[in-house]
């Protein structure tokens, strides 16, 4: 299957190193999205939407792996139970606030990812949508509430 | 950017038209996910999560559209105002309920995919990453609490 980028994601965030790991770390840090002008008509009616779901490649990470040292934690752990960029398949997502829409460019905050970033879908975020919520989080238990001030290392280049 | 399959989602809807429209639609049905032996060793720690994000190929979506009249509506919509299959690169994500791994076998529920569904990436769900929430939900408003009931008739073919 082959993508291709619907648009280009602009933050402040340029180097790996510093950068925050989640959109729960980046609160309130700006940023647009510059969507194509082929695929501006697909945003009609978005900017009703407090939150939108953005699909994106993560263009910058390194070669995949199948298990890695996360953020957030000192051990080994398999990839498909974090949230690493060197993962199968270099597809990223982040729930982020839509600001505002101005034809093709979107204002976002909580932005976590690198500028530069090829945007591959938009979707609106829905909480009705995710069903039903008795949550446990596994390896992360131990770092609950550590997101927000976990920044990157470069470590997944 | 090329993706491949990790892996297959097994489920029962077998005909796009009857499907939930959502996992929101989809509580309780039961679903495996068949992961291929190259990516099994990405799946350890997994089964801490109750909760697991699933990124999938949208493949019987038909072509691309900018416009919809989506599920939940009367009215035209811009696609990424909604969660329509038949969308700019065709990549599909629903949170579902894991209730067990044994291999490369993984047990879920809630599922809301067709049958036979590529799957292209397994993220862990944690509430904590999604940060801050004040949420509008666009056109959505009007349907509040009626994803649950509501059925695919496969207009998106």
């Amino acid at each position: 299957m082959r993508v291709r980028p619907i648009g280009v994601i602009r933050t402040p965030h340029e180097k790996l190193e510093g950068m925050p790991v989640q959109p729960s770390g980046a609160e309130g840090v700006r940023g647009t999205i510059e969507v194509l002008p082929e695929f501006v008509e697909g945003l009609r009616d978005l900017d009703g939407f407090s939150h939108i779901i953005l699909v994106y490649h993560l263009h910058r990470a390194g070669p995949e792996r199948l298990t890695v040292t996360p953020f957030m934690d000192t051990e080994e752990r398999g990839v498909f139970a974090t949230r690493a960029p060197c993962r199968p398949n270099g597809i990223g997502i982040s729930t982020v606030r839509l600001v505002g829409v101005r034809g093709g460019t979107l204002e976002i905050e909580n932005v976590d990812m690198l500028d530069g970033t090829p945007l591959l879908d938009i979707k609106p975020y829905v909480p009705e949508f995710e069903g039903d919520r008795e949550i446990r989080i596994g390896w992360l238990e131990r770092a609950r509430g550590r997101s927000r001030d976990k920044r990157s290392d470069g470590r997944f280049r």
